[in-house]
């Protein structure tokens, strides 16, 4: 039998599932972890592709860019590049904005016809095989999945048992809005999670991606006064000039991004140095972190 | 030695710690928290005293009420108190919004004196004993707590070990601002949590009550373009007109509110239900919920 002292230092060194009747284990002198993303070298990051960045401009001015995660929600986010390239939500708004939820945006799906390209009823992608990723455990408890972790620059729930692995609902983060179950949604309304991460939404509706820039133009919108944070007042809603894909923008005009390996040595010193937040502020280090606490740092390519 | 099944059931029954090797067991058919909340009877509520409401009305006109929490950090609830009675707040100003983390109002405590009855260096009220306390376990695992539950109407972490309790900086929880450490502040300069919960703050901060009336005139204000989020430009800082005890003002105007007892079954069904959503739209509960994502629930007294 391992005394307690050796299960938590196998638990650090491994990055392993925490052990039976976890505590945190403040560790103080830790990296702040805006010192750790700056000196990551540039093998700790990966770029993001072209045709995964969605690009939507506000008639009002300013953008949001998501980064897309065909990984997680193929046919969703074929979905997404198809409502994009058939200028779908060019002409449509912001909607809906609810505090400490989501503010969600599209065109009425029943009224509006689809492009061509767009599958109108997608498999229910709420979670994928977990096989064939390669999984960086986070190392703390989830309040939500037996196991929460990071692969390949994403945060995710995995259940070993069952074999399946999915995107969590932190901040930001972009999942498809739908009917009353049995139903998936096309990818043609999407929202975006602007308060406390509702990870309950996890496994029951198709996450696509996340915000990577422009995130207050969601989340400082005056809130909806109708049931559920719908505009009730239709001058209140936010127009979408356009929507495009950054593959299909003038090279010049695309932006570009990285996301951080989270295979990588950095990644691993972030999440601890999220963790155990020191410096001249703290007085006592958390020893622990939510998934959806510690972001996968994303920066413009440089 | 007791089998898994038996482990679990324990568990359940007595709404304990997690178990060893936690997961998720969702329940089906569980009811709605709203439905909870509507048919909680009056036995499963507690008046909130008017000298534990701050009222903060806005110079644009709005409101911002804040429960206070003296059982957690007494001396500092006095200051805000002795704050409100001096007229410290009247003519300051929110001044900090940084999105995805807090709102920030008051005065510059450097060079605004102090009404007489302020406590100048309060002691560091991060935590207080445990003993005392009616706890209901959360019954569910904490990413930064060893224990997670609730008391008297608060969300808290605990730890038999040390023997300590404290607040846990969920959304709408309002801190007291404060220099580097070993200083505490004052509780003059107040901030609220706007997006996902920071809960590496807890036990490094003194946090004094939460925001009952108003979020989204903290939340939905153009967050700040200078560092940490705060205003460059002076005229976006947002003009508070007075902040006053409703126990200070004429009783007619005064608003009454309720929290929910989280000692009663009624806020037990709520955790459950909140852990186990279902109705039409839900295919598959979550079997878990997050401290932060089962709010206390709150309401104007009837």
């Amino acid at each position: 039998m391992r005394t307690a002292a050796a299960v938590i230092a196998a638990f650090l060194l491994a990055g392993a599932p925490p052990p039976p009747h976890w505590r945190p284990v403040p560790v103080a002198g830790v990296a702040e972890p805006s010192d750790t993303i700056k000196k990551a070298p540039a093998a700790a990051w990966r770029d993001v592709a072209p045709d995964n960045l969605l690009v939507i401009e506000l008639g009002e001015g300013g953008r949001i860019v998501i980064e897309l995660a065909p990984d997680f929600a193929p046919v969703h986010v074929a979905n997404v590049r198809a409502f994009a390239r058939g200028g779908w939500w060019n002409g449509s708004s912001v909607y809906r904005v609810q505090d400490n939820y989501v503010a969600q945006w599209g065109n009425n799906e029943a009224k509006t016809p689809f492009p061509s390209a767009v599958v109108a009823k997608p498999p229910p992608e709420y979670s994928r095989r977990l096989g064939g990723l390669t999984i960086r455990p986070l190392g703390y408890p989830d309040s939500y999945a037996p196991r929460a972790g990071h692969t390949n620059g994403w945060p995710i729930g995995y259940d070993r048992k069952t074999g399946k692995a999915w995107l969590t609902h932190c901040y930001g983060y972009v999942g498809v809005g739908r009917d009353l179950a049995p139903d998936t949604g096309s990818g043609g309304e999407l929202y975006a999670v602007i308060g406390q991460a509702p990870r309950h939404l996890d496994l029951n509706i198709a996450l696509i991606g996340r915000v990577i820039e422009g995130m207050p133009l969601l989340s400082a919108r005056p809130r909806g006064t109708g049931p559920l944070g719908f505009y009730e007042d239709p001058k209140q809603a936010v127009p979408i000039a356009r929507a495009r894909l950054a593959s299909d923008m003038p090279a010049a005009e695309r932006p570009h991004y990285q996301a951080m390996r989270t295979d990588s040595a950095s990644f691993a010193a972030y999440v601890k140095g999220r963790a155990n937040r020191g410096g001249t502020f703290f007085n006592r280090p958390a020893g622990g972190v939510d998934l959806c606490n510690a972001p996968v740092p994303v920066r413009k390519a440089p």
